[in-house]
């Protein structure tokens, strides 16, 4: 069976179960309804504080083959995870599903405890590090189901992803389950991929390091959704949430890449009252936010909202007036997590909001402008953020298929070689996001429009950008690489990609 | 049948179905699941923008027999209850069951749907004027639930009150359906009681008058559950939301009373750091706010929260530091409103979070001390606040019975006599609230200790409290009075009282 975007999925992969196809960006429409999670009963008097991990493992009680949840605002200053794994293999539980919504290489005891059994498979949007490699090997008995942030989202709503206990990495709660992450010593900022799993889960478990005096406020999580409260030393270090570099780039070729993507939102007429934009945290999208920001004040411009994991860049430009609100999901950095406790027009929002298809409307639907990365894009414009062009496993979409879908103009930024691979390939290793939701590619050596998008080809031409076909900047690309290599895949199923409704749109072989 | 208090309840009721009888207050342990509306899916680029109630109506569609909920800040300024309720009738819809969460005089076109036929039946927590009347006089064909403001938000997320259309009265509101209740010129302050309608309803219709660029923040009520959005005159009249006096009351025996409650929670021990209180917004309960205030400043105590519908008056302890948070299910005054907007520990929370007894733990369940009033109290406690002694239908629950049972200490604050009729008789008209959740009952003649508290009883009687007897309480009641009349109730069940957790704590009859 080959999905719409010519992708062989077969009917049926072992313990993933029958799959679905994926049938084009907008072509499932749900027929179902929400979750129902057990109802609950708290009397006056009962206390939800539990003294350790092993003690609540006990109360639910945590059960061989169990779907834990977990979110990953800590990053890679996570701790919590591998202390509740850690607490699971002491007691001799085995069979565990992960549903992490992203793995970081804090995470490589997960390696061992795949390796023991204890845990046997994993849900997640996004995979690097040790754990990353070892499921590319074929460790994992299960293939690894990969979402999107919008799909995991939807995916609990709907029940398909249906959590036991979910843990919450709590950096400020008190003894009857009120939780914010704006709080404590930890304060880590947005708690906005855990707002599902608490809504969802049958058991809900917060572990703080900052148990405050009832009641704290703000509240991001309710006490009316939290069963138990466990006092830990810490809930993670904020030092590990700062992803990769937070500063603007130096680099010229990537100061290029940049310009020339924010001189695209300004051809494509985006640079007008109500703008909104969502960027990631790379140094390349950093540099295009501060063109873009420039072309805002230049024009006296003011935007209606930055959407996403948050920088403070973005901060900056809300302070400034570039912007009229943030919406945010995460925080990429310490200057995000002070904005969001003071910043009354700094939002906090959860995953369903911010990208969930399946609700009456989430945030992506009202972005005028995303720019992304790829590690390989195809000359259908169809992008692969999930393996490298050698097939090992190295991120996973995240909010990207989201983002693409939901805005007007998608923008990938792009090297055109990648290491030592040409970025743009006949056919990527593994389809993330389908092109049918990608516009434009802005390489070092030029800027390809997809054919779908004839308007804006047009505008782009009279904006003078330097335009060229896909096909030629494929041609380029493989001249700088010294020629296409193409890695062959094992035979193995080791992670199915799900698109943003729950259909497949591709799976990963054994790298 | 009766039930476990000695009312009797029929097992089966015509317009309500078979029914489940009051067996004590903590008794029922829920086995169930949550409610699942259905899944939705919105593209980018729809709309929900609609130009009128008429097209809403035609949209969804609205059809005969359905229930459509509503909820109650505007108070006796509401307007969308009227307004769609006028749209069903030019419609010539039939039949609708008309949850509203209080009904207040400005209601009173009501009485006339139920003439014609447009309104068959209601579903609500407090009902006054002309429609209250109406109902006692018979004219409904099925009897009205009255249920508590807690027992509505368990209702509706356990799915016994099924909503197919919930109207959002929204101060302000942004095309993509984002509510607060705090911005714009008809602000009315927290949205709380309107939460569980928003999550759980079938479709959701947001009602603006101020409408404003996307995105609104802060959120309240998030897109990603509202389907439908309508341009009004306006959401409501502000003014109407002031609940009778907002004044401390200067009737000298009020005062008495209220001085001697304030004692009473003194006596009791809990004037302490970390004290929690909550009251009414009538003259004697804001009296008995003022005299705890200056007990708490006299001994330099910081309480943790005040919580249910807020004053200027609570308001006004919390900016002295006399309380360190405010809960605000509802707002009473436009002191409430502009603090609410402005100070981060004036929280708004759903009327789930404040009293649902089948959740993870509402916020009743951590208060100390609430004040309550009540039309009728029995000598075994219980309290009624549904019907007058003349069996006339003039109030409801509220958050009564929830925060009776939540708090450690209820105390009832009433004069001995009623108009004519003596507060204390053998037998209640109806109960709303049963005597095992009430403690003290404070009179302008004596104090009276449910003999259920024997450890109270002896710390009143050490402080020297002037306490009685409720039965010889009683006697001077009904000296005062000249003697204790019954009135005879007719025979056919006109309203049906549900106890917090959905069992049946009595009936009232046609009076």
């Amino acid at each position: 069976m080959h999905n719409l975007i010519g992708r062989e999925i077969p009917d049926y992969i072992d313990g993933y179960g029958k799959t679905v196809p994926f049938s084009g960006v907008f072509a499932a429409r749900p027929q179902m309804r929400r979750y129902a999670p057990p109802v609950k009963a708290v009397r006056p008097g009962e206390s939800k504080l539990v003294k350790n991990l092993e003690e609540v493992f006990t109360r639910i009680p945590v059960r061989d083959g169990m779907t834990l949840s977990f979110h990953h605002h800590f990053r890679n200053g996570d701790e919590v995870v591998n202390d509740v794994l850690a607490t699971a293999a002491r007691l001799g539980i085995k069979g565990l599903n992960v549903a992490l919504s992203a793995i970081f290489p804090v995470h490589a005891p997960i390696v061992d405890h795949l390796r023991t059994g204890v845990v046997r498979s994993l849900d997640t949007n996004y995979v690097s590090g040790p754990v990353a490699r070892a499921v590319s090997g074929g460790l994992c008995a299960s293939p690894v189901v990969l979402r999107t942030h919008g799909g995991r989202a939807r995916a609990i709503e709907c029940g398909q992803l249906k959590i036991d206990v979910a843990f919450i990495a709590a950096p400020a709660a008190d003894d009857y389950g009120n939780v914010n992450g704006t709080s404590g010593p930890a304060a880590c900022g947005s708690l906005g991929y855990a707002f599902p799993d608490t809504e969802y889960a049958d058991t809900v478990v917060a572990v703080t390091g900052h148990l405050v005096e009832y009641p704290l406020a703000p509240i991001s999580i309710s006490q009316a959704r939290v069963d138990y409260v466990v006092v830990a030393d810490r809930a993670g270090d904020p030092k590990g949430i700062v992803s990769g570099t937070t500063r603007i780039t130096e680099d010229p070729v990537q100061l290029r890449i940049a310009e020339t993507a924010a001189k695209v939102i300004q051809a494509a007429g985006m640079i007008e009252d109500g703008f909104s934009f969502q960027t990631g945290a790379g140094g390349a999208s950093l540099a295009a936010a501060y063109f873009v920001g420039r072309m805002m004040e230049q024009t006296s411009v003011t935007g209606s909202f930055i959407l996403g994991g948050i920088t403070g860049h973005m901060v900056e430009m809300l302070d400034r007036g570039l912007f009229r609100k943030i919406f945010d999901v995460q925080g990429f950095d310490l200057e995000a997590v002070r904005s969001l406790a003071t910043n009354p027009n700094h939002v906090e929002i959860g995953s369903g909001f911010y990208a969930n298809p399946f609700n009456a409307g989430c945030a992506v639907n009202r972005l005028d402008c995303v720019i992304l990365g790829a590690t390989e894009i195809d000359t259908d414009f169809n992008v692969n953020v999930v393996t490298g062009s050698d097939g090992i496993i190295m991120g996973g979409s995240g909010g990207h298929s989201d983002t693409a879908a939901g805005a007007k103009l998608t923008i990938i930024v792009a090297n055109l070689v990648r290491g030592e691979w040409p970025i743009i390939r006949d056919r990527v290793m593994t389809v993330t996001t389908p092109g049918e939701t990608v516009d434009v590619l802005v390489t070092d050596q030029g800027v390809a429009v997809n054919p779908r998008r004839a308007g804006l080809l047009r505008v782009l031409r009279a904006a003078g950008l330097p335009l060229c076909d896909i096909d030629e900047l494929k041609m380029r690309a493989e001249r700088l690489a010294g020629g296409s290599r193409v890695a062959i895949p094992g035979n193995k199923i080791v992670a199915i990609v799900e698109y943003r409704d729950g259909t497949l749109i591709d799976v990963v072989w054994q790298g």
